[in-house]
């Protein structure tokens, strides 16, 4: 039998999917090589050989578009740390993990733009939002660090300080970090988890020798 | 002997500095709160209750009163890292001495204004040389992680991103501190060194057991 030559919904939405992917991809891109102030919706148009109102039709206006890319970053952390929170090991490690991919999507293009847009880039409402989803981030990496002081691999240390210097840390690789350079984001991401969290378990003296507990809940990878 | 009524060239050279140092106080602080793009020059001048061709008078345009702006911070962290560096005491001492200033840096209104700017907000003149004075801090700061390395109280890390790792996690304070949160900016920062500076002495396995040298140059304080 012959392929219909309609397509189906489900082709129909897949493709507006895929359309819409590829305008916010050339729009990040763009927000993050000039800057938004720098960026008009008629140059992301043009670099994906469509007409503004297409743009439009799919994302909204300038504003929009880029809190859309934001939310996309921010929705990748939010994605990690549920990841990191159910991987097996200690919370030392499973705080690890979740930098480790934490910091590669800062290096990837929403992750960058969600670095480099300052809040009051955003309209009132969407700055709100934003300023939401950055906090439910923060909130989730407290709670991993608090997990970690909890089954003692890493020291009592301030939570909320240990959380901004770990994250701003990372976050500065969204400044940075060039892909051209020749080492992939993964193996950056690596090694600068070592040197941020190597200093992060109790000191010997003090509490390490106190046995430590491994988590027992949680999907084993 | 009455005094003269006219000001001596020194007095009106001191005038003419403090009369510019409110402008800038005044435009800096206003780019952190609502952003460059958001701020005019004619806010800044209505602040002061002065006009717009004052300041352009003292600082020229907007773009021109940025880059003073950025200059005056990345001035006081450079400032910072020869004093850093004439410091007595380890490796290790004369970097955690820098980093404690350079975060106080940050927090505080030209430091703050140099992490918030884009190099793309600037003209592409101002932008190289910002960069230029970007990247004078950027190898002070590398300079202390080798001179710590050398002489072991630092471990053998890798300089460049260590110095990315230490900068981005003190940058990020320009923004999320809050002076009106009631922690001092000198508090937060030596907080904020002591979890960051925690892992990068030598492992106890390791080279921790070789002697130590203290700097036998440099001023004492």
């Amino acid at each position: 039998m012959d392929e219909s030559p309609f397509l189906t919904s489900e082709e129909r939405e897949a493709g507006r999917a895929r359309k819409r992917e590829a305008v916010l991809r050339a729009a990040v891109r763009m927000f993050n090589e000039r800057g938004f102030h720098a960026t008009s919706l008629d140059d992301v148009a043009t670099s994906l050989g469509v007409s503004k109102p297409t743009i439009y039709h799919y994302l909204g206006n300038k504003e929009q578009v880029l809190f859309e890319c934001v939310a996309r970053g921010l929705d990748q952390l939010h994605f990690a740390a549920n990841e990191g929170r159910s991987h097996a090991g200690t919370g030392l490690e499973r705080l690890r993990s979740f930098l480790r991919r934490y910091a590669e999507i800062i290096m990837d293009d929403y992750g960058r733009c969600v670095i480099r847009t300052a809040d009051e880039t955003l309209s009132t409402q969407s700055a709100a939002k934003f300023r939401s989803l950055k906090k439910r981030i923060d909130g989730e990496l407290r709670e991993m660090i608090s997990d970690a002081i909890a089954d003692r691999t890493v020291a009592p240390l301030d939570v909320r300080l240990t959380a901004f210097a770990l994250a701003g840390a990372l976050n500065w690789s969204a400044r940075w970090y060039r892909p051209e350079d020749g080492i992939t984001a993964t193996v950056l991401a690596s090694r600068l988890v070592d040197i941020l969290t190597a200093g992060l378990a109790p000191r010997e003296a003090t509490d390490a020798k106190l046995p430590r507990k491994r988590k027992s809940t949680g999907v084993s990878v």
